[in-house]
């Protein structure tokens, strides 16, 4: 394997002196981008995009070509493990994934089995072998997977929710049945990311979008618990080098604590949260991915600049930032807007770097 | 006006004595129930039954017929006031609430006056007043109105949104222009309240629905301001008795003690934190009201008990505790799971209290 040529991404999620603050965006080869909509049309449906390692690819590299990123995120989507489990996934154009097969009853869960990432994901992980061979070590790619807690919102809903009301009813009437879910998903990811891993992906991050609509108590028992289980499960080092895990819990804010404990190395944090309070709280135990408002990108270059910079101040002086969006870039940003935004990360940061 | 039968909602908002804890669920008068569905449907379109003050009524009592409730709440709609503002409110069929006009440029803003709420906003003080005349002093009527920053969001993007492209451009882009709404807006919410609280409310409350969308520096600056300038501007007194105010931002958790310096009386609170913590972070200061997840009452009897149990023994003893959900009922909650929810408050309650 060539040796990385930017390797700030690694360094800063490991909380290695940097010269710049690295930066990516979530989401970011995604609808935003025009040439991201043309492949999508040749492709047929999203999922038939996510199934061609060659589009994959495509995909994933276009925001590179445009900006100059500091890492890579595999183009891929968190619904393939409950796909692969034979949940009978589908999009329905405009309305969100749903799955033909919800997880409902004991019946359910105990029909599921743990996925071979090389057999049923084989596509992800040519995906993955792909994308690094045609990065050549310009930056690090990014490997990742839903959370247990999750999937299984998915799963035992049967698509997207709002009130959540069958998952819900299952963890408080059934707690025994939903923990028997998280348990397989949780091996299930644990194989999935390693997988990952070994194909390639030189960081992971575990997307916990629905962590946040949890009380306190059910966030670690449901949520966090199981991710503490996949961190504990991961390959580590790669090509002789440490492979970050970072854990995002969209609204998760108050648990930045407890998420720090599970030994993860590093945090996305959503902009609900001041960066400087969320780093004086988890001290040097961890990095932190984040967080600008990504509806700051709706307003001008100066505006956004002004926001990278508060932001810059706020974490303060010394490596273990990475800059990033507190959530998925939205569809309708002009281009133009990320790449004012990338620039300025790459602008004012340097100061802040010793 | 006779006195109060029940007066346990309004003591325990001062956090004066309760022999057991109030409760009272948002959007108690609600399509859970078949008897509101009944009334919707002779009604004609929803706000043909927020127009009705007799209409309105009715569904307002509903809850009462079939729960001990220790408190009534206007039914009625937040967006009330844009409508009155002559943005043309419409809710097409399964879409959610649309403006004909939306807020975007100061030209729109310019035209904005401050609705008469006795002339524009009439049938809501209509509603009040026979409300409260049929209740017949059972227990105290909960008057509300949106929050000056709830309000823009809809009036900007012209109805509900996911991405808020509009209203953060603008918060983001012409902050003097969002400001200016906002004031406005205040301005409107403050005489509005007043006149429910003249019309016969013996508490008000401000729904910040969206206040937890914005970044901790925005929502001090275009939520909570406004909050707290309602606040300064309310009636306090009606009828020898104190009318207390309550502010819920949700998704607010973060930033109680902050809300708690507005000068209001209680804060909601959502399920996201723990109670005990939110009392430990708020003293004496504000009494607290909440924070059941709404979905915990899709499980059984027995859970919604234990639920209920687990809530009060986070709060602890003595007064200042309002029991509610965190967020409004489901619609499709069984009515005898929440029958259970006010059972379970009422026995379970009275060991707390000396």
């Amino acid at each position: 394997m060539k040796t990385l040529e930017n390797d700030r991404f690694l360094r800063a999620l490991l909380r290695e002196p940097v010269d710049v603050t690295p930066v990516w965006m979530m989401r970011q080869a995604g609808r935003y981008l025009p040439e991201y909509r043309a492949t999508r049309a040749r492709a047929g449906s999203f999922m038939d995009l996510c199934k061609s390692p060659q589009l994959a690819c495509e995909v994933t590299l276009q925001p590179l070509e445009r900006f100059p990123l500091d890492a890579a995120i595999l183009f891929s989507d968190i619904l393939t493990i409950p796909d692969a489990m034979g949940l009978g996934l589908h999009f329905a154009e405009g309305e969100g994934p749903r799955f033909e097969h919800p997880v409902r009853c004991a019946a359910d869960i105990d029909k599921l089995g743990v996925p071979d990432p090389e057999l049923e994901l084989k596509y992800v992980m040519d995906a993955v072998r792909t994308i690094r061979r045609e990065l050549h070590g310009r930056v690090p790619l990014i490997g990742f997977s839903g959370s247990p807690w999750t999937l299984a919102t998915y799963m035992v809903e049967g698509g997207s929710s709002k009130e959540y009301a069958h998952v819900k009813g299952m963890l408080y009437d059934r707690p025994e049945l939903m923990h028997a879910l998280l348990d397989t998903l949780a091996q299930t990811v644990t194989a999935y990311l390693n997988a990952q891993i070994a194909a390639g992906a030189q960081a992971v991050m575990v997307f916990d979008t629905w962590g946040g609509i949890l009380t306190p108590r059910d966030y670690r028992e449901f949520s966090l618990r199981y991710m503490a289980q996949i961190v504990a499960g991961l390959t580590r080092e790669a090509d002789g080098r440490r492979v970050p895990v970072v854990l995002f819990t969209k609204g998760g804010g108050a648990w930045l604590e407890a998420m720090a404990d599970t030994g993860c190395d590093a945090l996305g944090v959503d902009w609900t949260l001041d960066l400087g309070d969320a780093r004086r709280r988890v001290g040097d135990r961890v990095a932190l991915q984040g967080n600008m408002d990504p509806a700051v990108l709706y307003a001008s270059p100066e505006r956004i600049r002004q926001e990278v910079a508060a932001i810059l101040k706020s974490y303060g002086r010394g490596s273990g930032h990475v800059f990033n969006l507190g959530h998925g870039i939205h569809q309708h940003v002009d281009p133009q807007r990320a790449a004012a935004f990338i620039e300025a990360v790459h602008e004012l940061s340097p100061s802040w770097h010793p």
